[in-house]
């Protein structure tokens, strides 16, 4: 956990006034900068000390062996894990030959701000060595956003006290040694030891380059550092390197008041197949590139990005402050875990920890992927071209699984399956849906017919024939889906999972109105009219269990007949449940990790009458322990939906305080980027009602705890739209493109250019309050 | 698979006229020789070549780590594998100062005979050398059932044509090398080099002993031999011993028709807890007992055992002498595995081979026990014995998993629970009622109230808590048991598996009556009145699904609703199917890998109605593909039940020569002991129709196939009972004891001594024969 009020509140920074060395993990990860295809995680400019030292790029791994005591047929055999990769982040400093280290001499003042309009970590320190000399140290990092390869450190020191024979060291360190730290937990990552092999280390005028292979999966990984220097005249440089380390040194005596000022501009390229001549000459190109723009051109750059990025995806908040500041900081991490992913897969920890092993899930599809289709469209589609790139390795494993279609990886860096527990991997066939629910969801809000041609059709096609291998047809019509594991990963292995029922009757029925749309298309497909009624059918016979009895929908058959948990007996440091009790309890009895009938509820919410939504999500909130950080959004949208709005509130400051709070007390690992898409989500599906109806978007607008206002952007279709909510009246309004139609409450309305619509805010009538299992309500905020 | 004919049909011996290098792992098992304790692989004499050497004691084992590359809570971490310990069975010769080795010069006559009768392995050989020397070999083996730590080799040897310099080294030899047969088979072992460390070696007059501990699990082991030779006067003899080899060598010039004759003695003992000279002392001991029976001595008490045990344990078929053969040697390897086991496991391979790494599954109690209740009653309550002995270890896996009284490991060697896939071990927890249904029949056969004292109320006891724990009573008094795994592993983790319900059911019942008939005792077990009752509500109230619509029992909720598996689509060699396709399409699928709810119908064939039986029966038949050796037989029984007789008696044939005919291909890890005990099942319960209903054996036995004529003997709370069965008539004999009452088709007869009671037989009707899927039919036979 991290103390409440250790990041003072303010709406577009987060900062660090003082360095917990506690909180040096957590903080590693918050204040890590990416732009998706390059992360920093937020060492200090020294290297040590650190919690984990990381430098990412997307998609290079290692593989790692996957062992299993008793193997079986279909056990993936290779995992992949995200490696630590050349670390460009590093400048040293001696002051007077005693080298600076915070953990020695006296900490005057060591402040940390992420700002979240320049995207740009700033950091400010004073120092006294244990020689009693003082300095002052600023630096400014940023990994660009506009330059895909690129990132840039800005370092300045300056002595207080007296002259200062000052030595900087920027350094590029390759195969830096694993973090000691002990880690049982199943969802932290494989280290590996020195992965990278030397392949070149040469120095240039102000800089160096090193290339590296990784052993197993043979990826080259190229690093490169250029330097610029000012401060007084009679400063000596110097380059050298070593297999796994080069150095630009500067040394040079300053006055106090004068700086010693380095810029560091650092490019990265890797290949699986380029040369290293050829990687040599895209780093240093990339540099190149560097100088021209110099770090004013390159600073300029990445705040008017943002600026374009928060023009159309800033979200206020009047009357919580807390939240405020927790919603940008969130859709900065959302933007920078895919901003420049560009057809490689999102990470669960974008590229801000090596949590998961780097890996992708279904985490990408439900919750990023519905934020970046509304604000960043083009980054959405970018992650479904990832996804349509390994539709073949992704039938090659529906065949090896004995199916048709694509069984696409539970978990993955580049397309094999690294699942290596299958009732919780490969049996999650929910994620195909999910992915097509994406691709479903940026074809309606787009129309893009490019993106539907070259990558819509295929995936909702070969999806929508994995449903068709998976399911069974009963002699009524009758469409089973037998045996597979939802969302809720303390159930598995369930007939007629109602979410993954429901999402492959959107995907069966995604691909046949696709299949009709671009017929050419899919006739390149083999898709015959005939496999197109036989999709309808099974989505029309598509089974939804339903508990007569208590009047809800099991989350799959049998579910609501199971004995429910002891959560009276369950002492309250067993949470996470599966770190302390065996899966077998867990599955056979009625707890929930995580939204599962309740996502059902918001992704399928046509499926459900009203009265439905409300049971069943009373029922679910006693059973939802929220061992998930991807649970508490959901509950949030549908807490709101089902007029339990100071819930709702609730659930979205959990949603958006996941990391700042560390709330699941594992932030060091790397930030939650699907919990801070969610919290958007909180917002605009929950408090904003939005829903998207393929051809019209729908809203139902409260306020909710202690706001007093609420207003988010959002792109559709072209057009920029803003909607703005207070306690009697929401306003939509067209800040660029064409009029359109949308719904208010049910009723349809036009906003034209320059003409905001105002309507009223629905009266919400008094629910009681439902109960969550002891312990497990949400932090309340109102 | 063995070839037909290979051993030639004789109804009590075993005979391989030739040998064939390419069957030589599967001989190894099949004409092992163990007592239970002591198990020696059929190795050839000179130790070389082999399929994979073996000598092994019953609980001698090493631990071995169990990796997970995705670990959870309740994951055994160290599994226990069988090992090969101090081989004591080698003797090599030199003739001529050629090494007597088959794969060089010319191999004239090769012929090894297990003789059923006297319980030795009898190897005839004529050798010439490349040099042209013929010598004859002749060597019988014999593992003692009457002294539990002695094994004996007599090895003869006799020049043909010409003196010859012979040259005998008998040894013991530890840490022989891993055989370097490569196996992917999840069904064979770990294997591991090098698992002894040497703690002593010594010589003595005529032998030697070695010492060695294990180095995890700290198991010390001693192995002696001593020697007796007959031959030439003139003959050099020599010790002398290494840290891992004793060697014991004669050396002497033999003319043609004399003979060199070695009487080798090997002692074994091992312990966790006594001292170096302590088990010194104790194989010492044992040779001095083996001194002063002498060889014949040995071999005589050796017949004598097997013949009080084939007088109370025969069965004898006219009219099919095939199976008349393998019968025998069934029951003789069952007997091997039990005889003096004495409070250790009965492994799944007894001690043949290695496969499953030598542990004990379900399998004992549920097949062998059946058949030495009522053969060898000691040896059947000693297994229970070691069962009670593991209650302690099995108390505290229950706690881990959070539930109460016991939970019995699903494969282990001295009580640890060593399965590292918990759907297919952990969940299945039915081996509880397995080992409670085993006491309550050893109760019942014996009426031993010493047994049911020291052991049988708390193993009662114990599992039935295990139930209320794992089951939940609905307000409707309907008790479930969800998410577990059931016999057929093909499906895993279900909910309300018939055959686990309706065996919690007995257990239940049974943890009752014996707590009110053992009050006294129930009492130290904290059991009260009120807790019996608890018990039998529970019972009552125990959930058997049926599928109204087919008019047959599910296996489980949902079974008969899954898709079937697409049979017509599974090619031949895709068998067995747990090979070739993921768990995950088998779990979710009708397909069965062996009985299941048909076990159900045999062991609780009270629970059911004859027509029930017929219609379960048939329609399981369509989907079982007895990818397990443990499914035959119990279709063997219930076929005859339902009077399928000639499909029973095919299932009889399968059950019996799955080891002579090889027909799993993984004899060479070892005999399938529970198969082979099935086939005495097939034949008292199936043909015989014998069910023991607490006070009083039923009877409905038929011929069927070629048979003229069946007979078998039982043991019976202390009577020795034969029945005899022809076309027209059954025949009811006590050969001693009390009278006793028992049924004949229903009808109650008394059975006095010298009395036989001769009962007409009755007609089966002609019914068609029900489907099994392509392909895995079994053999016809008739």
């Amino acid at each position: 956990m991290i103390p409440p009020g250790y990041f003072p509140v303010e709406p577009w920074a987060v900062r660090e006034p003082k360095l917990d060395l506690n909180l040096l993990g957590q903080t590693e990860s918050i204040f890590a900068l990416s732009n998706g295809h390059i992360g920093w995680r937020a060492n200090l400019d020294e290297g040590e000390p650190h919690d984990m030292s990381g430098s990412y790029l997307n998609a290079v791994y290692e593989e790692v062996p996957l062992p299993y005591a008793e193997t079986a047929y279909g056990y993936p055999e290779a995992g992949q894990t995200m490696i630590n990769v050349t670390n460009g982040k590093i400048i040293r400093l001696l002051v007077n030959d005693e080298p600076f280290d915070i953990r020695y001499g006296a900490l005057l003042h060591h402040e940390r701000v992420l700002d979240l309009k320049t995207g740009m970590l700033q950091r400010t320190v004073e120092w006294e060595s244990p020689a009693h000399r003082r300095v002052r140290v600023r630096s400014i990092r940023m990994v660009s956003l506009v330059h895909r390869a690129l990132a840039a450190v800005l370092y300045e020191v300056e002595p207080i006290d007296g002259d200062a024979d000052l030595v900087v060291q920027s350094e590029l360190v390759a195969n830096e040694p694993v973090s000691g730290r002990i880690n049982d937990d199943p969802r932290s990552a494989t280290s590996i030891e020195s992965p990278l092999e030397s392949e070149l280390s040469d120095t240039s005028d102000r800089g160096a380059v090193l290339i590296h292979s990784t052993k197993r999966s043979k990826l080259r990984v190229a690093a490169a550092m250029e330097h610029v220097v000012r401060g007084p005249r009679s400063l000596e440089t110097r380059c050298e390197c070593f297999a796994d380390n080069a150095r630009f040194t500067v040394a040079g005596t300053v006055e106090p008041g004068k700086r010693l000022t380095i810029v560091k501009f650092v490019a990265y390229g890797w290949s699986s197949l380029r040369s290293v001549p050829a990687l040599r000459a895209q780093v240093d190109g990339a540099l190149a590139s560097a100088r021209e723009h110099g770090w004013d051109g390159l600073a300029e750059a990445q705040r008017k990005y943002l600026a374009d990025f928060w023009s159309r995806s800033d979200v206020e908040l009047k009357g919580d402050d807390e939240v405020q500041q927790a919603i940008h900081f969130a859709m900065f991490h959302v933007l920078q875990s895919a901003a420049r992913a560009e057809q490689r897969a999102i990470p669960a920890k974008g590229l801000t920890g090596t949590g998961y092993d780097g890996h992708a899930f279904w985490d990408t599809e439900t919750f990023v992927l519905p934020v970046l289709t509304y604000t960043a469209p083009d980054a959405a589609a970018d992650a479904l071209r990832w996804r349509h790139m390994i539709v073949p390795k992704a039938q090659e494993r529906a065949r090896q699984l004995n199916l048709r279609g694509t069984a696409f990886p539970w978990r993955t860096i580049t397309g094999q399956e690294c699942s290596a527990y299958w009732p919780a991997g490969t049996a999650a066939f929910h994620i195909n849906a999910d992915i097509a629910d994406a691709t479903i969801r940026q074809m309606w809000a787009t129309q893009d017919d490019e993106f539907a041609h070259e990558v819509g059709v295929e995936l909702l096609v070969e999806t929508a024939r994995l449903w068709m291998s998976l399911g069974c047809l009963d002699p009524d019509g009758r469409f089973h889906i037998d045996g597979v594991t939802g969302p809720d990963e303390y159930s598995a292995l369930a007939d007629n999972n109602v979410y993954t029922n429901l999402m492959a009757q959107r995907n069966l029925r995604g691909a046949a109105d696709a299949a009709e749309r671009y017929g050419e298309r899919a006739g390149h497909l083999g898709v015959t009219g005939e496999e197109v009624g036989r999709w309808r059918a099974a989505a029309d016979g598509i089974v939804v269990p339903y508990d007569e009895k208590l009047r809800v929908h099991p989350q799959s058959d049998n579910f609501t007949r199971h004995a429910t948990w002891d959560f009276a007996g369950t002492p309250p440091e067993t949470y996470p449940l599966l770190l302390h009790y065996p899966y077998f309890q867990l599955y056979r009895k009625q707890v929930v990790k995580q939204s599962d009938l309740v996502l059902a509820l918001h992704l399928r919410g046509d499926a459900f009458t009203p009265e439905e939504k409300l049971r069943d999500f009373d029922y679910y909130e006693g059973l939802t322990v929220r061992d998930s950080s991807l649970s508490a959004c959901t509950q949030a949208v549908m807490a709101a939906e089902v007029n339990h709005l100071d819930l709702a509130y609730d659930y979205l400051g959990e949603a958006a305080l996941m990391d700042l709070g560390d709330l699941e007390h594992n932030t060091r690992d790397g930030v939650h980027i699907a919990s801070l898409a969610g919290a958007w989500l909180a917002i605009v599906a929950g408090l904003g009602g939005m829903r998207d109806q393929r051809d019209v978007l729908c809203f139902a607008p409260h306020l909710a705890g202690p706001l007093r206002r609420l207003r988010f952007a959002m792109i559709w279709r072209g057009r920029r739209l803003r909607v703005e909510v207070g306690a009697e009246t929401a306003t939509y309004e067209l800040l660029d493109g064409e009029a359109m139609d949308l719904y208010h409450e049910g009723q349809r309305v036009t906003v034209k250019p320059g003409q905001p619509v105002i309507m009223p805010v629905r009266e919400v009538p008094d629910l009681p309050r439902p109960h969550q299992p002891p312990g497990r309500a949400p932090r309340r905020r109102h």
